[in-house]
């Protein structure tokens, strides 16, 4: 049908996520197009990307440098420690630059269902950090999903003896959320925790 | 916030069609993870794509050749042309594998709002093509859309002193289409072009 390299290039494209067949044909249909500009330019950001990005040994954190800039930095604070999935959650908050602390990313969370247990997640690591770092807060910023409050639960439990705050984030009625279009979930829960005016 | 290796990367790849920034950073996220296998693979597939392959001076198909595999192939009879947009209707030609002459990419359709004239379409090279390759047929394989029909009778007016067959891919129900789903326009086209039994 197609050419062999065009095609090979569709099968590579379409293994991305968010990406099927049908999209990744349109895609590469695009490239072949704009080639002159936009390959040569992707081919340099992924070379790029692959040459010089490394994961954080401290917090896992992808950046050129390891320790990344993050737990390097003098203006965070040093002893608030943020306990994210992973890196995309790190991104969301950087881009709201309203946390100062640093963090820590634990790779995924617990779950029956994919087999993922404690052993699996950079959970020994984050104990260490608490103890060397001199952490005295802990904010667990884990998805409000069934795996994610299990892994909370389970992270709060091995932190119990510790003196230290340990908080997760605020649950309810998200900035601009009409009721309606909430689920029954959601609305519950902003219920039984109504604040007082 | 991120590294600029990775935001650049971001931002190339959100550039691409059906992505957007959100989308891109999924796929720039999944890439880091997996890098080891997909960035060589990824950039091995572009660097051969932008290295091989040319446009057909024929008919512009894409193809490590020129004349491409179709032009040339003594496989597919000679007298017939299908006159189609894109490169991405030839793909959908081919992969149903029911078509056996050749193409000729118009590259594009006329239309009034973006200013699509007929010089802007690669026409005057299917005429002399007509005359050069003693084609007898036309199959107008265009989108059925407004500007799709109007590009079809500009076409068809074209060939109208030509000894040549003319004609347009069937319109109506598609396979599998369900009389609730359609628009009306289809169902008023299937009406009055209802086939006896």
């Amino acid at each position: 049908m197609t050419d062999s390299y065009i095609e090979q290039l569709i099968k590579t494209v379409a293994k991305l996520p968010s990406l099927g067949t049908r999209s990744a044909r349109r895609i590469v249909l695009y490239l072949l197009k704009k080639r002159a500009n936009i390959i040569p330019q992707l081919i340099k950001s992924l070379q790029d990307v692959y040459d010089n990005i490394k994961v954080c040994e401290v917090c896992g954190n992808y950046d050129t440098q390891s320790p990344c800039s993050i737990c390097c930095s003098c203006n965070r604070e040093n002893n608030v420690l943020c306990v994210i999935q992973d890196i995309s959650d790190l991104w969301a908050l950087e881009r709201g630059g309203l946390y100062k602390g640093k963090y820590h990313i634990l790779g995924g969370v617990l779950s029956a269902i994919e087999g993922i247990t404690p052993d699996d997640l950079n959970i020994d690591k984050m104990l260490s950090r608490i103890d060397e770092e001199e952490i005295t807060e802990i904010i667990l910023a884990l998805p409000a999903t069934v795996d994610g409050q299990i892994t909370m639960h389970y992270i709060s439990s091995l932190l119990k003896d510790k003196n230290i705050k340990v908080s997760t984030l605020a649950q309810g009625i998200p900035v601009g959320g009409e009721l309606d279009y909430l689920d029954d979930g959601t609305i519950k829960l902003a219920l039984d925790m109504r604040k007082q005016l």
